[in-house]
């Protein structure tokens, strides 16, 4: 039985979370499919190939899915797996704490 | 009224998370005060001066107080602050996905 409240196992969810831009790319998939470009806007100024190589990464981490689209233009679009899917309450847990940091530091005031 | 589901409000907690080490670091100060020798060695092979670059920063952030003690040998212990203790639940929820993730692999072989 592994005990969960020395948080040992957390390398694996590292693994997935580390490098700069890597949670900001999977916010923004939590709201849906996401084309290449808009992830480069709602990231400025991010590079593409920054962009790319997370993207890839969590392609081979088996978090996030790319499907090509052979139209003119050519577009490619991503989401997350249901691996991937399963990080939310991850991101539910951050998005809380910094809303009641916000509020802390308000009534601090 | 803030949207939590769209989990615009991350980049802040992303400030404190992001970087190489930062979530190894806080994982061992949730088991409680560490000296600078005990992250080295839990840390391997992390070097002396990204784990003081990581520290300081933790410190700046309001996350971990750092306490200089004058005995011989001169030692530091670093402790998480009430706003760090505050992220015991990201690293619950970062603990139970990577718990979940080797059952569901396990039971898939």
């Amino acid at each position: 039985m592994t005990d969960i409240s020395c948080f040992q196992p957390i390398g694996r969810t590292v693994e997935i979370l580390e490098g700069k831009w890597t949670i900001l790319i999977l916010r923004d998939l939590f709201s849906g499919i996401k084309r290449f470009g808009e992830f480069r806007r709602s990231l400025a100024p991010i590079s593409p190939k920054t962009l790319t190589d997370r993207l890839r990464l969590l392609e081979e981490q088996g978090i996030v899915t790319r499907t090509v689209y052979s139209e003119v233009p050519l577009h490619v679009e991503y989401k997350l797996t249901e691996r991937g899917q399963r990080l939310r309450p991850i991101f539910e847990a951050m998005t809380t704490w910094a809303l009641a940091e916000d509020a802390i530091s308000q009534s601090e005031q």
